[in-house]
């Protein structure tokens, strides 16, 4: 059979940011996105004015859809226009001028300092939320270290316990030293065994092929391919006794060390990418915010599992071991706070709506890519909305700013918030768009969606020029064009948006060469990513007129029928599958595809509902958007992934193995992986999973009815 | 210290009814609840026309608020003045003429009837929900029995194989005779040993003060205290090898045989009590809908706990087993169809808001009280409300009319319905009113309602009249008064209402006499329950106009502060508790108190708001609904009680020792019972539920609030 992954899964998005939407928006159980009607598809023209409103009693309200439209139009440009480039660069610079690492102090003095800007931009309400939680440190007087060993136990090499300063920025006497957070304390002495990206397979080929048992052995595994935690869970499994990771030239120095930072973007010998291994979430507090009143888990009763010692080095170090080596891990836990900023625009006319836009703060070094290109732009969207409120232009539905501590660590604030406020988000939010980094190299647009969030996305690219003024291409829309033609393919992710500026597609690396180093600096960001600042402008532009776009249009433009389309490509692969290649019992794939049928068909009628809605009665139109918002909320099965109880998205999860991997119907695409390796036991899953998925787009079907029952 | 479960539990409600609404409604972890706005909190004298419509510019709308409150009036008066009391008698007699136990083609022919019945009543909609479910038969071909033995085994004695008849109505030749369901085939033999009621604690006094070991014994228990399954439980944990169950004639019979039905309704020694034994819903496919293509567990995977034979007998046999008896068990376990009919009238304003009717159908034997009085009254609402309907007179929202299938057995037909309508339920349904018998007894009204649907219940008992003239007690409201002085006492109980007139005050015994026993005959319900039908009738008013009233309200008419009221003596006492006789961490107390002041603070600030709504603003009007919809939505918990995560609801639940019996906070209370119990592990537990239950108050007052975040 075809590989399912790749015929259903979306495009790759890029790694930690997809974990930031998995784990705000679903690990906790939450739906924060949801949307609206459509407004863009029946015309691929005109962004606006598309559904014209019909009989409009003049006397019935004082409310002006038409005047409403074009004011809307005027609002986009005025954003525009003000969104300021050098204010973004003022930002970054300032952000990026020390470490910012989870639960330190400089990261909480750039917290109050992040949240008297928000608050001197005018915004109704700024808080800092914070939560005591637990964290995993180096042990910064005795260093995590590799060590070659003699017979005698006299260390012959050891690894850097820092990395060398390579520009004025990266000069920092308090940096975190390299060390992957949740890696246990402990010191282990084996041979070494190379274990390529340590997937799955890799183990396996050693195993079967080459007959190497890496049983009571340290492996070595380059980054890429899989998220790290899951190398390293891999190596468990076969059951190694540490783990050391590194950054191979191969991928992040692809022409060789002649020429990397500071003279390229490519990583030095001397960088090391940092990283957690542990998983996101809410190791104490599980499904409750961490207040300080909270009751917290012992650690011996939380879910950590990952057991042996990991440490990740640079490939100058790297290539010194071969054989023998001493793993020495002294991380340690401890308990810190990690902040939030949330900062509230009203809407003017349902305030009980929100759309929320977010980034996090927190960085492994200095973090001039990831996060603070997001923050910084954040920021500036804050300077420029606060003002319009003070001038009385306030959106229809709230805004809310939101910007996380303790991501890099397992998306800590964003978890522990979004427990707090779990119930009245599920209720009320609308969409998230998240940005974590702007730009990390020239090249294209990148942003996934959920299918129904598409619409609003292309409209509003549409609207953003493109920066190079140069180009053939003179909308951002248009650029996106150029590399991902047709539609349907680029966007397919979670009910939220995720934008960025990326390399994808030049070289096929796993990230930017020196993602999670500390050569992450502003140097490095305004020599080489983007000295311009053009390019994280238009980021800022998208960012805002997507965001005023969803908060302040009166019908939520987003195209149900996309949903039904995305589901019936799958169920149509799925059933020739089903049909010829697998013996599963023929009456649940009927029943799926009739359920399919049923929503496309709602989707038809609701379709039909929106063009004769009248867009000036308020309650019909609250109705329908209602209606929009529930549709996304349907997917959600409480009982969770087979396995998984924390995800609880029937239609889209990250792979059950590789979190930095999409799956859809991720309950059906799993188990059929597991089939394949020879699970005979899951069959009676399969069929479950089958009938879940039926029922769920049922109810997805019911939901779009006027009545439902 | 003091009994908490007196102290804060609910008046108790009828036993199966209870179970009822906790099931359809909280152990699926669905509120189909939810509520709106005050309208009767701050006037008791006139129940409508509360808060006056402000400021309404008159161009603006041409919906009249005034008019509007006028009509309904109105329609309550013309609901009362049609619903007739020889249409419900001519229902009931029709529906009790056969048995009607779940799974018999005899109750299937009733559900055809009824289909047809409310289709040619003129509802908008009337659908037949079969579901494929697995029930518990017993043998009819070889009857469970009781014997006692000789030591040579021949029976000397064995208990009745069916209840003679002691009317015209009861002469049938296919009823299920007397058996728990669920309770497993088997033949046991050994000494019988009494253990009064079966709860833990008549198990703990013989072992600690009598020194009589249950192991190996057949044990006898009398109904009554807690519910039938308990006592199973119950016995197995102590390792007794079966179960007989009796009516006992100190509960059933208080005068001593010589008055019994067919003269009185006292049960007479031949008559047995049928019940299950199992755990409510849905043992196949747990969580989702009983569809033809579902997939369903193998039986040996579900979580069928009822491990030893258990049987009921009258206690005409009970008196013949002193010593060692033999108890034969011949249930078998097999596929059924069990339907629900759900009739719909469509919303005119707000099609996509439920208010829920609810009944079961199916009896042990012929159901005269239990349930058939009830839906003998609902279909008579159908015909009214259908009439209506054909002159145009629709409610605002949607009235959906369920009568149930499987309930005696499990909740079979709620469970499954709800389960394939949970997401639209969720987000739609406004309240459930479930009315299993109309009446069983004439001494008071019973209803059972959450704190927030106090006020409507209250409202619409104003309205309908006293059905006995010569009462110096004009309304159904001042016959409670009679005998329930005060408020906030009676009503306590889940985000539903169930109503009933009952014999609660005069004795003291667990339900009335005859309840599920052959003898509940048509005959019965008429020479001896209601004969002139005037107190069904007076429920049928009842029911009629609270669910129009709910229907077709603007603005929701529920009291915010009873919650926050409720929750505020709870949190005192506990108070008192934690901080003189518990030894917890008194910062949880704190925030506890503290999150209940922020209640009470929003619910206030709520009220002044809805003063201030203009009843003519359609959207604000729909916003501030929804905001009540949202509270008590809020008090679900996704992770459930310990141990038991079907049960979702935080405030109230069945305890965990006893399902007939509620309790108010019951992760706290059962926790705080288990550690008087000695099980020190608790401890930890305590704190986290006294944290879960904080949370969930906060999370209820941000619900209040006009952004929440």
């Amino acid at each position: 059979m075809t590989n399912f992954n790749a015929s259903f899964m979306a495009f790759p998005l890029q790694k930690q940011q997809k974990r930031t939407i998995y784990m705000v928006l679903v690990a906790t159980g939450l739906v924060c996105l949801s949307l609206g009607v459509i407004i863009g598809w029946f015309s691929n023209n005109n962004s606006r004015d598309i559904i014209s409103p019909k009989d409009i009693p003049s006397n019935q309200m004082n409310f002006d859809y038409k005047e409403h439209q074009r004011q809307m139009g005027d609002t986009f440009q005025s954003i525009m226009n003000d969104l300021n480039k050098d204010n973004i660069r003022s930002n970054l610079k300032n952000y990026t001028s020390k470490q910012r690492f989870a639960g330190t102090e400089n990261v909480m003095d750039m917290v109050k300092h992040i949240a008297q800007q928000w608050r001197d931009h005018g915004l109704d309400k700024v808080e800092i939320t914070p939560y005591e939680v637990l964290m995993s440190y180096p042990n910064t007087t005795n260093p995590n270290r590799v060590e070659i060993v003699m017979t005698d136990g006299v260390p012959v090499f050891t690894s850097a316990f820092v990395e060398k300063a390579l520009d004025e920025d990266g000069k920092q006497s308090d940096i975190i030293p390299p060390y992957n957070s949740w890696a246990p304390a402990g010191v282990v002495e084996g041979e070494l065994v190379y274990v390529n990206y340590g997937q799955i397979e890799d183990f396996m080929f050693l195993k079967n092929n080459l007959s190497i048992d890496v049983t009571n052995k340290i492996v070595i595994a380059r980054y890429g391919k899989i998220f790290r935690g899951d190398k390293v869970l891999n190596a468990q499994r076969f059951n190694a006794i540490g783990v050391i990771l590194y950054t191979d030239p191969a991928n992040y120095d692809i022409y060789g060390t002649s020429n990397t930072y500071p003279n390229s973007w490519w990583m030095p010998d001397t960088g090391v990418q940092r990283g957690t291994v542990g998983a996101d979430g809410d190791y104490l507090t599980p499904f409750y915010p961490a207040k300080e009143y909270a009751h917290r888990l012992a650690v011996n009763k939380t879910t950590i599992n990952i057991k042996i010692p990991c440490q990740p080095i640079g490939y100058g170090d790297a290539i010194h071991f071969l054989r023998k080596v001493k793993l020495t891990v002294n991380n340690y836990l401890t308990m810190v706070t990690v902040e939030n900023v949330i900062g509230i625009i009203t809407g003017n006319v349902e305030p009980d709506r929100y759309v929320l836009l977010g980034n996090h703060h927190d960085a492994w070094v200095l973090g001039a890519i990831d996060p603070l290109s997001g923050t910084a732009t954040l920021t500036e969207i804050t300077r420029v909305m606060g003002k319009m409120k003070q001038a009385d232009i306030r959106p229809r539905r709230t805004i809310v700013f939101c910007t996380w501590g303790g991501e890099e660590v397992g998306l800590i604030g964003s978890t522990e918030w979004v427990e707090e406020y779990m119930k009245v988000l599920y209720e009320r939010a609308v969409a998230y768009i998240n940005v974590d980094y702007a730009v990390a190299y020239i090249d294209n647009l990148v942003a996934g969606t959920s299918p129904l969030l598409q619409d609003p996305l292309y409209q509003a690219a549409k609207i953003v020029p493109n920066p190079d003024p140069t180009s053939p291409y003179k909308t951002l829309y248009d650029i996106w064009n150029k590399t991902s033609p047709g539609d349907g393919t680029v966007f397919f992710f979670l009910f939220s948006i995720q934008i960025y500026v990326i390399f994808q597609n030049k070289w096929d690396i796993p990230s930017y060469p020196l993602y999670h180093s500390a050569y992450e600096t502003f140097h490095m960001f305004t020599t080489i990513i983007d000295p311009s600042f053009n390019y994280t402008l238009a980021v800022a532009r998208l960012w805002a007129v997507l965001a005023w776009k969803l908060a302040d249009e009166t019908v939520f433009s987003f195209d149900v029928r996309r949903y039904a389309k995305s589901i019936n490509d799958f169920i149509t692969t799925l059933k020739d599958e089903f049909g010829y290649e697998w013996q599963i019992n023929n009456v649940n794939i009927v029943a799926l595809e009739s359920a399919s049928n049923n929503l496309t068909l709602a989707a038809d009628n609701f379709h039909n509902h929106i063009l004769n809605i009248n867009q000036n009665d308020l309650l019909a139109v609250r109705m329908l958007n209602d209606k929009m918002m529930q549709l996304e909320r349907t997917f959600l099965d409480p009982e969770g992934l087979p396995g998984r109880p924390i995800y609880k998205h029937v239609m889209f999860a990250p792979s059950k193995f590789d979190s930095y991997t999409d799956n859809s119907f991720p309950g059906i695409v799993d188990t059929m992986f597991e089939i394949q390796h020879n699970n005979a036991s899951s069959w009676d899953l399969l069929k479950q999973q089958v009938y879940v998925a039926t029922y769920t787009i049922q109810s997805a079907a019911n939901s779009l009815d006027p009545i439902g029952l």
